[in-house]
């Protein structure tokens, strides 16, 4: 809908701005960050969740709550390092590219959703926890998931 | 939330590339444009609104049914001409700009919302209904209330 489309439409004018599409995804990285940065209070108070006691149950917050709440979808959480601090959001369905039929092929490596990884990143680090976030998989590149990787950079809490 | 902050972005990208307001503003409406031609499609299928018989009626789904459905708001309705063809939605509240203090003093002509001209305007257009959008009032700028007119440029409908 709206936001879709208005997302689609910023992607579209970095892709005219920039002709790298590191560079594109930079920007969207980075864009997302100031985002994230400012979308947690309003996250904290609607959401009302309370202080999460591990990467794990952040995780699930994040899942859980922030996706369905600004995306109205509901990725499933794997954890994937022994150490407990790497976790995948998988997304059957990612709403964001629902008016975008595939990349053109000069677009190869753009990662068109790069925004919500800032978006997390910022978010994250509004909290105290510092991460990083990247597409490990999309859909858009013809994988059979859409794969956000989470790496929480500190070691598990207390 | 995350769309507000997401169109902040791109008007904030629009800016940095256009040194005139001017021409940011005619960016954001022909984006808008290009959404409302997609978007128009969405908004059929699930307002399931029938054909409106005249302009007013045209102007009501807008503000109660479009509106409604994309922004969360219902800005009331006003026709200001005798002919029957000018319209005005009155916001008193603008979600897009809840993030927005005001607009700096170098960006004194930047019309921030132009986006949703260029929206309706293209959703009417895919109807058959040719119109002029733009804003007449906007609290961004000092105004009481935000005010969009629609002109629709053909004869009353029969």
């Amino acid at each position: 809908e709206l936001f879709v489309l208005t997302y689609g439409a910023l992607v579209a004018q970095l892709c005219k701005d920039y002709e790298k599409d590191e560079d594109v995804n930079t920007c969207l990285d980075r864009m997302g960050y100031g985002i994230g940065v400012r979308l947690i209070d309003d996250f904290l108070a609607r959401s009302a969740v309370k202080k999460c006691r591990s990467y794990s149950e952040t995780a699930d917050v994040i899942a859980q709550v922030a996706f369905k709440m600004y995306l109205g979808v509901t990725p499933s959480v794997s954890c994937s390092s022994a150490a407990g601090n790497e976790f995948s959001l998988i997304l059957d369905k990612n709403p964001l590219v629902d008016f975008v039929e595939e990349l053109p092929a000069e677009r190869a490596s753009l990662c068109y959703c790069n925004l919500l990884c800032g978006v997390i990143r910022g978010a994250l680090e509004m909290v105290q926890l510092a991460a990083e976030v990247t597409f490990l998989q999309d859909r858009l590149k013809g994988d059979a998931v859409t794969e956000i990787g989470i790496t929480f950079l500190r070691k598990a809490e207390d």
